[in-house]
């Protein structure tokens, strides 16, 4: 079984938040893969560069400017940051964003007449080439920054890129997909992390939606969790960087 | 024979003079090792971030700022883009800086009383991670960002990151070590771009310096070119982007 670990967020941007993570992961996953996105890290570069955000319908639009941004902050310093502290705690780490080995083939985003930018949507993963990785004993970091045939970089949701990654591998080997929140895990009660709730599957999703005890954010990411066992994922995890083998196990029934 | 290839500054900022070497290279070494410096783009990054510039004896400090923007230019923005262009060439390239796979470890310069910030001079390189890349018949495209065993991030000399992957590599197989310039290689006559020296030697090298055909930046360029040599590098040559197999080949007398 192979580990597929989501990171984003404060626990990029926390010095001492990503080093705990690190040391949790040389322990429950030595042989894992790690997708990374950038936090707010992209954003306050471009506002100290006095970049304008342009915005369609409440969306970036990723133009030239802010891809460099995008590719500086993630494939740059969010990436090898992460790789360094991994390899001083004995990880073979291996930073890659989506050109390295060609690992993610995206294309810019078409959607009628808005043009959202340089923003990819994901067409393959080369799982070869992290088996060539992973078989080396190499833990891969992907950062959500892909590319096109053209040699043009884009920038790609990081959520998408671990689930892409995910559903790649599974052809190789069981995965299981770990997505790293600020909660413990799926919380019957939001106002108490103490309320995670251990296990779902499609059946007591439905069944917990309708007693109203999940709702807003959580339903997509719960949505995405199911596309992606249904694409061949073993499991999906939900939970907090302290307990990587905890949490909310999402599966599906046989 | 394995090529170390060496760009840095003008190749890398100008678009179409990169994809012309990516172009050469495909052809050229397609099994070969690029190292790239980033031109002046860390410090107009800097620059337009408003950091201020610290030296000492006209020497640049790299504070945790400079370090920061450095990482964000080299490791992220000029490594990506160098990739995604050769992987459109069909070329399986995979962007490193020196924590990936720990390829190349350093230590943080210390020299007397002055503290030159987060410098790295190098210690090591793992030469069976590229082994393994080139086995693969991939590309390692290296950015001059090391590191340290405690995960430290660091700025190195692209010059001396190429002369020590080209010295490490010459233990597995002969390498060539090959700098890019501006000029088409060691000029008779600075003001002449016909009078390449086409083959220089210890002895030659001596005989020219006395003549006066070689003087001020190109000393310490081939001074540099006769220690790697000594080192166990096959030969070193001296050319520009379009001449990758032609130059100044300079090689020691067995």
């Amino acid at each position: 079984m192979i580990k597929i670990v989501k990171i984003g967020g404060r626990l990029i941007e926390e010095e001492t938040v990503l080093n705990s993570l690190c040391d949790k992961l040389a322990v429950c996953c030595p042989s894992g893969v790690l997708v990374h996105g950038g936090g707010s890290m992209a954003g306050r570069l471009a506002s100290r560069l006095g970049m304008e955000v342009r915005m369609i319908d409440g969306r970036r639009v990723t133009d030239r400017q802010t891809l460099e941004v995008a590719v500086m902050a993630y494939a740059g310093w969010a990436n090898k940051k992460i790789v360094a502290i991994l390899q001083s705690r004995g990880i073979n780490a291996c930073g890659l964003s989506g050109c390295d080995l060609g690992v993610i083939l995206a294309h810019k985003r078409f959607s009628g007449e808005i043009d959202w930018g340089y923003v990819g949507d994901i067409d393959a993963v080369k799982s070869e080439s992290l088996r060539m990785l992973l078989d080396a004993h190499v833990m891969p970091v992907i950062s959500p920054i892909t590319f096109d045939c053209r040699g043009q970089l884009l920038n790609t949701n990081a959520d998408s890129v671990a689930a892409a990654v995910a559903i790649a591998l599974s052809r190789i080997c069981d995965t299981e997909l770990v997505f790293c929140l600020d909660k413990p895990g799926v919380l019957a009660d939001v106002s108490d992390d103490s309320s995670v709730i251990p296990v779902l599957n499609e059946e007591t999703y439905r069944e917990y939606l309708e007693k109203g005890w999940i709702h807003s954010g959580m339903i997509p990411k719960l949505e995405n969790a199911f596309k992606t066992l249904k694409a061949g994922v073993k499991a999906v995890r939900l939970t907090d960087p302290q307990h990587l083998e905890q949490g909310t196990l999402i599966y599906q029934e046989k």
